[in-house]
């Protein structure tokens, strides 16, 4: 038997937020150390890495490991019932058919329940190498997206050159050329936060499409950081921190020039 | 003649709202005692009842009774321009063509005035019979509001069933199945308008069109509490109060399963 | 070379505001004196004359006069990235290919640098005559905007009939007719801004589209006040003040009944 519960409900939703535009359905990889996720886009460009330890659960209960396979549009329908303070309990049986969500209200005078069908998805693996990389950019989220959001008005690719001095985010398009540059914070005094960090081995110069890069900003909501680490060899990682649980990482192959 | 003034304009648009998308047109019975319509969709599915009371207006006359037959966008259309202090004064003449509707700002710095055509409507008559209710639930309006849209995001027809210990509502789609139970409220210190009771005589369990459901929970605005009484053997009520004033009741008939 | 700063990048946001619907690209005319800008939209129904002096501007130098052909489009794409508080820098040199525009935020921790290809646009030439006009009428911008807006619901032309006493805006469609009036304000504690003045030569009632009026009224962040220029020989004008830059007017001819 399985059964897992958060504290917050809302937490899982803003998990799914940026996941379910890019898979429609996936396995949740449930083992005695926690939830794992690892799931690609239907035009295999990105990959989606998602990890959540036991230790950030209310409870949590896993003697067997078992793989669930959810439709991330149904999951995420049962989420948008979900109050911003309810409690949210997963349930399942060994060999399960579904997977069981409660939802509590604080005050325990409202309770949903929804048990939604699993699918079988096959088994699909995933290997992450570990990877040393030529720079790691910290930086607040909303930052990034909003860097996303203001290039994507004018082109389809960005071009990101980091060195010790600064990130450069570029794109050009029919009307123009357009640069945003960022530059890390001298200010000892600053929140960390609000501030920018630049671990640059070597400088850098990698495209993305656009597209992909602003799509993972949607999961900003979930940590006030976001770390961005390239490097030639390797896809770009984008990873975003989730406080006690552990991490939502994406991953983006280079656009050759 | 007939004219009737209400301090708040605000309000004729908080009860056309839930109209408007189920009925084009309809007759607004003015006599002595007060306002009142009736009317049904054009899918003869659900039957609006509205009763205005003199008592609420601020000023209200009206000798002989006449009936002002409306098209409800039009009236929606003229409300939109009714500022949230406006008040709203209707005027007609007997054996009137047309309705002239004047709105003021508390300074009288801005004056409207709107004259909209009438429409000759027949003169469908429908008979509501007192009928004893297995159960009566009174909940806060905002709570029926979002059961509903919750339950849309996965079915098309909702199953409530209600005893003494709770009500619940079910429904199911492609992807699952979904409930939510609400539980009367015991704290005696809650206030009357948070506050869920249930006066059940017998359990009782209907299904009902979601679709209808939730339209009618656009009346939410109206009134912070609803009352929906259901019966075996007729529609089920959902009832909103409005203050001094009366009522706006929807009457929908249960689907069989 | 041309360099020009502001403050409040926001600012020309607010300014292309009204005018990007209107007109695909238009002239930038820079000369030692300030910036300008005459346009007519597509259909050749409305005029728009923007001024905007160098006393307004942080810094600005322009020796030589030029003309920047702009797609209003692209620039306004470039302002969808500033910032709130971000300062706007342009440059372009003799006899530009481009116009440089630079984003600065007020830490400074955050640079963007837009280059927009310039147009060829010919050189279009309007001459607006000095005018005598019957009424000038003063009135809160947002007020103007809500006129146009209410009126928008049910008809197409709207009549403004301007005397001594007051002014009418009305309007009628298919389900009716409705008529705002507004008259002068008399508290003499009213601020500047909140208060309505008509000077009045002699009575006079023009229609309009209201289409295009409800199209100027975007330009309502620019000012808190609008004044509406109205005589039987020539075109309305209506114009907002930019407070210590100069002002964006447009021109508009009245329809025959």
């Amino acid at each position: 038997m399985f059964e897992a519960k958060l504290i917050q409900a809302s937490l899982l939703k803003k998990i799914l937020e940026p996941i379910k535009d890019l898979v429609e359905s996936a396995n949740f990889d449930c083992s005695p150390s926690g939830i794992s996720l690892q799931a690609m886009d239907s035009a295999h460009v990105t990959l989606i890495n998602l990890l959540l330890r036991t230790d950030g659960f209310e409870t949590y209960n896993c003697e067997r490991s078992l793989s669930l396979g959810l439709s991330i549009n149904a999951l995420s329908k049962a989420l948008k019932c979900a109050g911003n303070d309810d409690t949210l309990t997963m349930k399942a049986r060994d060999e399960p058919d579904t997977l069981s969500l409660y939802f509590e209200s604080p005050k325990n005078d409202r309770v949903c329940d929804f048990e939604i069908k699993l699918l079988d998805l096959g088994n699909d693996q995933y290997t992450i190498r570990d990877t040393e990389y030529a720079a790691v950019i910290k930086m607040p989220s909303s930052e990034l997206q909003r860097i996303c959001r203001d290039l994507s008005t004018l082109g389809e690719v960005v071009t990101i050159c980091a060195n010790k001095e600064g990130v450069k985010f570029s794109t050009s398009g029919d009307v123009g050329s357009f640069n945003i540059t960022v530059r890390p914070t001298t200010d000892s005094s600053a929140k960390s936060e609000d501030s920018i960090t630049i671990e640059s081995k070597e400088p850098i110069t990698l495209n993305f499409s656009l597209k992909f890069l602003t799509h993972f900003t949607k999961a900003t909501p979930l940590s006030p950081t976001v770390k961005i680490k390239m490097t030639d060899s390797a896809p770009v990682v984008v990873e975003y921190n989730i406080e006690d649980l552990g991490y939502l990482s994406f991953f983006l192959a280079p656009k050759l020039e």
